[in-house]
């Protein structure tokens, strides 16, 4: 039996628990075994809340958790009890929060869990409570140590994209785009397609920046200047990267067909084509980390959660990948 | 019967004519009538050459095209011989390139033509031979005279967009971004959408510049400074504008049901959403003027030129859009 899946708690005022729930409900669908690491008793609750038949079972060790998965939701209890509610978290739970990621962390890391999957947090609460990292994919790189370069890749099965600015103002993505940026992210991405994806000779699609690619220099010079001696760099490294490429004439279904992961030079030139082909089944991938971690590519949804209402095909699509994932990156090579 | 649309010959060393002889070809499945500004010689050779049955019937007036369309494709005569060769173009045919422009704005302004329809041209060779314009659809509007405001919007059965700054690369799109610039799209936006696509009370969906809209500040000043003031401004003259959203999730499905049009603030906010849902479909309708006139969303291609490989779908999209918007221009109101 394959090792189960580690699933953190996130944030427990947000959707976390509820999605969780409904990941377990679908596993005759396809879903792999997870275990989940949380508050056994506020999942029982809100299962029965919601009128939703889901049995809870705490379980001592990861290795139980894939015969327990047919018949009960596996929990591995955090060992505090929570104060956040439905929408309104609560700085007492960062430690129970942090304390989950660490303990699946330690868990895959230690080979008793297959892969990583989180679930959103809210980081002005852990902020609030003194969390001196910027975010879940920098901790984690923290917990990696020496041997981590994390690369954010958004994939869905049509389409894979690895921003290579990503959470900057538009101007400021433009500034601060760099040669060196550009050559880590595809060196990244490219060990993480042959080793995690199992595809042989990757081949990497570059955006430009500008409209056209800038059009030989008549819209922009970053092209010219940046980008296209990264791709060089790359190239002359033995990466099949391609372009500097017109952004807006890359994703469609065709031209998706000619490469494995694009590499978008800011946020929304990565994320307005893979949310505009596939909303709910984008899939959050870390690469660059010496284990495989996946997550939902949604937040904590505070507006909705508690009411049953949200989408689990996010979670359930990064529980899916992450599996396999761990699977391709067991065989050597 | 309808008046026909005017289509004019574009850059005779690129893909216009044989995409219109393909469009004259699919006349049997709802192309609406249209004719020719061009040399019906050439025409003539070239579907002889390409082994295509497509007879040229040389018309006087536009007004024998419907008639003529069923069996023969009916051609304006441009009265000049042309010197471009496919792939290779001549700036001797500028002279011919502009009055086949002009012959087809006057055929539409002078109530012979339902619409105008443009096929791509060549800015390099109309400007070694002194056209003193930056391009087409300012051109347009220089014919047009005062009554115009020329917007660009990219059409596809799916989605809308209007990129409020266009060819410029993204830094500076981004420096220049202004209210006034918005305003202006939205108004123009607005009241196309009630005259020519029969929208009686028009959503605009105002996407942000930055990731997430700027987060409230924190990924840039933009969104307050800038785009919620045009907003407002949009409101208060009845337009139900909507924003600044998150252009990553504006883009779906479920999200497009939800406007009739996106005002976008840079080209490929534009452009990446609509090539990546309809490659081949979309079309390029200029707004703001007092006639209706479309054009394929794509170049001369003279790569291809001359080969017949070349897709009609985005000029026979045009075809039908302009058909449509002009026969809802006629109704009053």
């Amino acid at each position: 039996m394959p090792l189960p899946l580690a699933l953190t708690m996130g944030e427990p005022a947000g959707i976390g628990g509820e999605i969780a729930l409904k990941a377990w409900l679908g596993r005759g669908r396809g879903v792999p075994a997870f275990y989940l690491i949380d508050d056994p008793d506020r999942l029982a609750s809100l299962a029965a809340a919601l009128g939703w038949p889901v049995p809870v079972r705490q379980i001592a060790t990861p290795a139980e958790a894939p015969s327990v998965f047919g018949e009960a939701l596996p929990v591995a209890p955090i060992g505090a009890a929570l104060r956040g509610r439905a929408g309104h978290p609560d700085p007492a739970d960062a430690a129970a929060i942090v304390g989950a990621i660490d303990a699946a962390v330690a868990d895959v890391r230690n080979g008793r869990a297959a892969a990583l999957v989180t679930n959103p947090i809210h980081k002005d609460s852990l902020y609030r409570a003194g969390f001196p990292h910027p975010g879940h994919t920098e901790y984690l790189a923290a917990l990696a140590g020496a041997d981590s370069t994390p690369v954010m890749m958004l994939a869905c099965p049509e389409l894979r994209v690895v921003p290579v600015t990503i959470h900057l103002a538009l101007r400021r993505a433009a500034e601060s785009l760099t040669t060196a940026a550009i050559v880590t992210a595809g060196r990244v991405t490219a060990a993480a397609l042959r080793r995690d994806f199992a595809v042989a000779a990757p081949v990497l699609a570059v955006a430009g920046l500008n409209p056209h690619a800038g059009e030989a220099g008549s819209l922009g010079r970053e092209e010219i200047e940046i980008i296209a001696p990264a791709i060089a760099e790359l190239r002359a490294s033995g990466i099949d990267a391609r372009g500097p490429l017109a952004a807006d004439t890359m994703f469609h279904a065709e031209a998706r067909r000619s490469y494995d992961a694009a590499l978008c030079m800011y946020h929304d030139q990565a994320l307005i084509p893979i949310k505009t082909i596939d909303f709910d089944g984008g899939v959050n991938v870390t690469l660059g980390l010496p284990f495989v971690r996946t997550s939902p590519d949604h937040g904590t949804a505070f507006a909705i959660a508690g009411q049953g209402v949200a989408r689990a095909g996010s979670l359930i699509a990064a529980l899916r990948l992450a599996a396999e994932m761990a699977a391709k990156r067991q065989i050597p090579g």
